[in-house]
């Protein structure tokens, strides 16, 4: 197999189809564009099986992803898409940058889950950007950020109700979306602890990359106390 | 007269009525969030004849404001009008602050007006804010957001228009809007080259306050050589 594509958390290769790739989950876990690092054995294996949950579940909800299907312990085999540079975030409650910028509180819920776009551009430190400038830079048509935006919305809501049945609260998430060849846009990426906050509705415990972010508690087995609580077999 | 508020470029003093005030425009200039400070006889002055120019030609062609009359060189009588807190910036090219954080090259011309928000939040350094949290913070309504944003592109075009009569390029610009108690909202604070650039067509010489961020050239002389172009009596 011919190796594409190093990112923080994945490594991307070729197959011998041009509209498939494999894409193999790191143990590497990284924070603040990439200026905290370390490696944790184990975290690729657990993000890569709460990414089949989430992604199999959107999947049994009319979601369209990228997935085609899962083949060991940490890669999978996925649909070629060519990624829109955008990180789609939906937030349900105020934690994280939302906070440090706009001054919400922490756990502040919103009357209605927010939509946020951020263009991805390491240089630029991952901007937030407008619909406008979406369109001024032709990332996407209007029609087309208004179905990302709809499903984004779509995805919150599957996951979070999902994940509320466990006890457990969807802050916030990131996804990102991709284009296949015929132009049809598809959810992409992952969705693990690594790209979602996830509270303990109990004792409101941060059972995500937080732990990491703020060094409050061992990463894997945070990851693996969320794996147990929302039915993901490790 | 009673003294009410001081801001950065203003004075503002109660009157005998409740529904109108008086603003006092001073020599003071200030950039970068206050950081760089200096005081330029004449500027007051200067500032409030672009200002009755502009807000006059605007309310020429039905934009609603909150000048009541101009009472000498540096002082108007305006409707009193609680303040939106938003900074409503119109962008017609890429200058300033949006090429900063989104890699615009200065210069670069929008295919449409592209219109921010920016929450007025000094502790915050005010930051951009998303139409969605705007209606999440209940500063306005949906129905007010879009006639804000309808109002500042409105603007945009009658200003825009006008300066390019005299040579000159409407590169950007800041406006703020106010409610006055009959819940209506009109345009205020003031239009000037504190709050706007302007480039001149031949020779995309600034003639506005980014002389002074830049320390490029004389604040006032710019802005008497702006007044003359654009017939400014002054």
């Amino acid at each position: 197999m011919n190796f594409l594509y190093e990112g923080k958390a994945k490594r991307i290769f070729k197959t011998e189809l041009p509209n498939e790739i494999i894409i193999s989950f790191k143990d590497d876990a990284t924070a603040f564009n990439g200026q905290k690092k370390d490696i944790l054995l184990g975290k690729g294996r657990l993000n890569l099986k709460f990414t089949r949950l989430f992604f199999e579940l959107l999947e049994s909800k009319k979601i369209k992803t990228h997935i085609i299907e899962f083949i060991d312990d940490t890669t999978m085999r996925a649909q070629f898409v060519n990624i829109i540079p955008l990180e789609v975030v939906v937030r349900n409650y105020a934690a994280g940058s939302i906070c440090k910028r706009e001054g919400f509180e922490k756990g502040y819920q919103f009357s209605t889950p927010l939509c946020e776009f951020f263009y991805k551009d390491d240089s630029l430190g991952d901007p937030i950007i407008s619909e406008s400038e979406i369109l001024e830079r032709k990332m996407l048509t209007a029609d087309e950020l208004n179905y990302l935006r709809n499903e984004a919305l779509k995805i919150n809501e599957i996951l979070a109700t999902y994940v509320d049945t466990k006890g457990i609260i969807l802050v916030d998430f990131k996804i990102e979306f991709g284009k296949i060849e015929s132009g049809e846009i598809i959810l992409a990426d992952e969705i693990s602890p690594d790209t979602c906050r996830f509270w303990d509705k109990n004792t409101m415990e941060s059972l995500d990359k937080d732990v990491f972010r703020e060094n409050k508690a061992d990463l894997v087995s945070s990851y693996s106390k969320l794996a147990e609580v929302i039915g993901v077999e490790i």
